[in-house]
């Protein structure tokens, strides 16, 4: 199969990413947790229907038209988790007509727009900042929770759900105790809150959902739905966390190597900036690295080898830092794997997938204008 | 023209763009250096044509695939200035088989590989290394040139061009005195080589080009040509280096305001790492920026506000930080101006521009497979 690959071509490995998938369903499923992923790492309709056949039916995006983009794949619950831009509401209203559709307020000046505007069926949710400070309400700030839900009452169409605290602040931590304190602290705020409101509102939903977490915690008790996204794939950004092992990564980019500096223990390979993105990791010595190097074979990939790195990028080259006996096995022509620090990123770069049977997956097109 | 602006969009403004084009191309012609501009920073048709009009007929491109693009948009003389990746010879051949074509070789083994391979005309550079150490023949590595020579001359369809030394090392100096020298010592070098072959070669090329350089020194005597690319846009970094002014960059993203944290100093907006793209700036403080915020209006952009800048960015989010007096005019929906750090890499990723004239201007799709 490698032989067909001249380019940067992101690599996936099915069964890996099958694995993910199922795992990451049963969990929840079994303590009557709803699983709503994001499809903001995939971004592909085919990766969808792997999930549609383990049962799953309500989705998160991260955009409208990634909203637009799944409605036509056939997903009919879809909840858009990014602040609702109120530039875009007619294309909520149009969308609302034909799917179950969510979306986030984080204000009550929001809230009061979506009231006047909003033409069709829309359940909301709002959006809790319990410690990210990204964005959303702060969870002990009731004044303005109450103010978003008297603002939403007044229009019919708006049906007020729950409450959804996105929990990115886990990346921040580095370590299991950490990623799970912060979600414990989490669901805390969201009870709370819940208990405040269940009295006039019963049925209220508490979402929470970062990958980290939802990886770690086993215990979802409480919780409405979780929404992780990334664990569809995973990387080397979530294996640093302890929210995988590196046999659970399902991406990998193949990439041609162009040149060889024995003298200096450096490759450079075809995949840059614009196949990876510049997000990077710094080792425990203070080095960045872009990715980290695995051997390809047909049946897919290893763990990385000890000791090399992807180093710099730049656009379109990468230079691959390798170990003086890996460098010797290396010549032009080759294809070396990458591991890649962050998959989201790197998958909304190269728009396609080639999985080790062969065949290509394409993702959601970029939509102009 | 703003009010149709409904997501992130990078605006474009062409008065400033075709200044920056104009003044390139005027300096290298009045000392009969050619400039062969690189299309990756823009890479569109339509802004081809601008160069066009100016008198540019030569191009620089950095893939196989940005090649073909421009073939079909009527380009003539295309240069590849990446290392060849001889995965794709077949390309390169059908490729030259239409246009003038130029490639990039490092070492003896692709000079050989292509020598074996190549059935098409091709115009043959030898990369050098002046100190930038990504990649190409150290300039001082007499054999290797000599060897790559030999091996290019058993194929009469390549012809030997002459010397390409790509000077990204300016990008690191982070002065104006800083990037003069890279500059001179990369033409020294350069000019030594020649003088070691024009014996042979009367009418070798000498060829480098990167931004800083060529916007900072006024005289390229001695040079066959120069390929810059980024100065069509410029951008922050380039403001850094000292090689444009706020005035000259000719690009700046227009992003929706969905929440306001007066208590924070911050706003967020639609607009993050799929958009701007993970590259950053450090300022003195040694504080992370990834934009500096402008104000918009329909007449275009002004200078940065002082302390307003791009804080930090997620997949979709950005956090704006701003002054407790700029905050105060800042609503839900209103669109606010970011410079972006690397305009190559944001117009990769946002894949159109809209001119302050309300034109949109797409850029080569993306070739899946």
């Amino acid at each position: 199969m490698f032989s067909k690959i001249i380019k940067p071509t992101l690599l996936l490995d099915k069964t890996k990413c099958l694995a993910n998938i199922k795992k990451m369903t049963e969990k929840p499923h079994n303590q009557g947790v709803a699983l709503r992923p994001h499809f903001k790492t995939h971004q592909s309709a085919q990766i969808g229907e792997w999930f549609r056949a383990e049962g799953v039916r309500q989705i998160t995006v991260s955009s409208n038209d990634m909203a637009s983009f799944f409605a036509q794949a056939g997903w009919e619950d879809i909840l858009i988790a990014f602040p609702l831009n109120i530039r875009q509401l007619p294309l909520v209203n149009e969308l609302a007509n034909s799917v179950n559709l969510s979306v986030f307020v984080v204000s009550v000046q929001t809230a009061e727009l979506l009231a006047a505007q909003a033409t069709s069926a829309l359940s909301v949710y709002i959006e809790i900042d319990a410690g990210y400070r990204r964005t959303g309400v702060n969870a002990d700030d009731l004044k303005t929770v109450k103010a978003i839900i008297a603002a939403i009452e007044k229009n019919k169409l708006l049906t007020f759900k729950g409450f959804y605290a996105p929990a990115g602040n886990t990346y921040f931590t580095g370590s299991i105790e950490g990623v799970r304190q912060i979600h414990v602290a989490t669901r805390a705020a969201l009870e709370k809150l819940k208990q405040q409101f269940s009295a006039q509102y019963p049925h209220i939903e508490l979402v929470t959902g970062d990958t980290p977490s939802c990886s770690i915690v086993e215990n979802f008790e409480g919780l409405s739905a979780i929404s992780p996204g990334n664990f569809v794939f995973y990387d080397l950004m979530q294996q640093t966390f302890g929210a995988c092992t590196f046999e659970q990564i399902a991406v990998a980019m193949a990439c041609p190597v162009v040149a060889v500096y024995p003298e200096r223990n450096e490759v450079v390979i075809y995949g840059g900036a614009v196949h990876f993105s510049k997000e990077f990791l710094t080792d425990k010595q203070g080095q960045r690295y872009f990715g980290k190097m695995v051997r390809l074979s047909e049946q897919g990939w290893g763990e990385p080898l000890e000791d090399c790195f992807l180093k710099n990028i730049s656009q379109e080259h990468g230079i691959l830092q390798l170990t003086r006996s890996e460098i010797r096995k290396i010549k032009v022509g080759d294809l070396v794997g990458i591991l890649p620090v962050h998959s989201c990123l790197t998958a909304n770069l190269m728009k396609s997938y080639l999985t080790l049977e062969g065949e290509y997956i394409e993702v959601m097109p970029s939509i102009f204008h």
